[in-house]
């Protein structure tokens, strides 16, 4: 099955304490389109400027991601963002974001757009996921947010929520969301505004699945070098979508296998700059440490010896 | 096999969000012991004042664990501790701190206590730790150490990790004393300090472990209610070393059971003020949190269908 993919594409500039970098390929559909594309057809509806040029498009053609339903408004520059991150890679500095086509962007989408059984809503106005949502005949739908729309936007916010199946976003933004410190009960809350499921993005803690009646929760893969964590949720949500698209199936164990190749896709993504190291990324090596997670976290039942004190026996 | 525990044994007066108590239990080897109690036999080294009552022994006689090493200074009082949690669980405020007996703390073994197999060193001075560690016949000893010791007694403390097998501390305290913000290369610095092993408490994100060739992670039970945090690390020492003992098994296999028995003592102990909740577990619910914490970390085999771009073919 494939999967249509909403969002931004944009560039980035971004300066990380290991190098930096000026106008790489950004944008939470681009971070999504490409770690799905490894798992099944992928379709982009978003907009770009005159300045997306055949460097920038190379990618979509590389993946064969269809791009038949991106806008493109040649006088017009596209969605640029700039950030900084200090040695602590969970906190990004904007220094600049520049909407420019973004600021009045409202998403066409095709016929065959339209029949897409999987559909992500990567994070832009809510209003504007609705308005996806609802042309779109899909099976499953995920969404992720951000702080800015929990705190500018919650009517339109808790409207979205109420037409997805599954929401995808980090532990802090959940927090935000239900007004509640802890994660149980938060997630609770945010169940109750309409999801079936909700997805904690953790960073390097990894991730975590809540629904009314189950908890999945997973460590992230260890790694030595985070070098640009921009993308890492994006591409979390791609390598998800992507798995469970690919395989048609939303039963709880395909779900949570799907939270496993998300980690993974972001593992790999926060590797290099942009989409660097994705992109290359063969089907040996996704499966490689989808085998790796699966060792690191396995333990096998205890045999925990019963002390019994003589008030107990 | 049995535990020998050094540590403190104190009293706290605690105030979180959720409630306020004085004086009640507290100390390293207080939580360490109680918790390891219901895996194996245990003995506590350590030392109180004339302030350490019929009731304050209560427990130990309750969960039988050996205080014949308890040394008593009956005109001094007790290592005592006042400290506050915001809604931020994670961190402890100190309001006071009073030594008393723990001062002058020379820990004084019995015979018995020096055949010991199964050592745990509780956050004390590192050289007290070492004096002790010296005069146990054990075949594996664990410590843990705190942020004061990192900073304040860095030789003392890179002495200690020379004598140990294993290392439990928290993330932070495993940066900290790598001076490395990435975990991973900061737990292969730790490694090459001493211990074979370095055992790194994430509080609600769980734990993990690092070898110099192998790594393991599990999440945390997830609780609804963190009641009082303080003791957490300790009962997770307690969980953890209790069942190695119990088991007399080293192996890569069986500490990670450990580490998954640890994290479930930790989460019944954040439940109630002191060792109130731990006190009064039963055999059933400890391996009824352990079976939980399986299934909740338990994912399939992934079968990724392989998507093959016209380039790759």
């Amino acid at each position: 099955m494939s999967l249509l993919v909403v969002g931004s594409v944009a560039f980035d500039s971004i300066k990380t304490p290991f190098g930096e970098k000026e106008r790489v390929l950004g944008g939470s559909a681009m971070y999504c389109s490409v770690a799905a594309s490894f798992f099944t057809d992928v379709r982009v509806v978003a907009v770009v400027g005159g300045d997306f040029d055949a460097e920038a498009e190379a990618v979509y053609h590389e993946r064969e991601i269809d791009i038949s339903d991106l806008e493109r408004i040649p006088d017009q520059k596209s969605f640029f963002w700039k950030g900084e991150y200090g040695y602590d890679l969970n906190v990004a500095k904007t220094l600049d974001t520049q909407l420019n086509v973004f600021a009045d962007f409202k998403p066409k989408l095709s016929a065959a757009a339209r029949q897409t059984p999987y559909l992500f809503l990567g994070n832009i106005q809510p209003e504007l996921q609705v308005e996806v949502r609802e042309q779109v005949a899909a099976k499953l739908v995920a969404a992720d947010t951000m702080n800015y729309w929990i705190k500018n936007t919650p009517d339109e916010l808790r409207e979205m929520l109420k037409h997805i199946d599954l929401l995808i976003i980090n532990d802090a933004e959940a927090r935000e969301l239900a007004g509640e410190a802890n994660l149980v009960r938060a997630a609770r809350a945010v169940l109750s505004m309409g999801p079936k499921r909700l997805v904690v993005k953790r960073g390097e803690y990894g991730a975590a699945m809540f629904t009314n009646d189950t908890y999945f929760a997973t460590p992230a893969y260890p790694l030595e070098e985070v070098f640009d964590p921009t993308g890492a949720g994006d591409s979390f949500a791609g390598g998800f979508m992507g798995y469970l698209a690919a395989t048609d199936a939303t039963d709880e164990a395909a779900i949570r296998r799907a939270i496993i190749y998300g980690s993974v896709m972001a593992s790999f993504n926060v590797e290099e700059f942009s989409c660097d190291r994705t992109r290359r990324l063969t089907y040996e090596e996704i499966n490689a440490r989808f085998r790796e997670l699966r060792a690191i976290s396995h333990f096998e039942e205890g045999h925990m010896p019963r002390r019994v004190t003589t008030r107990e026996k």
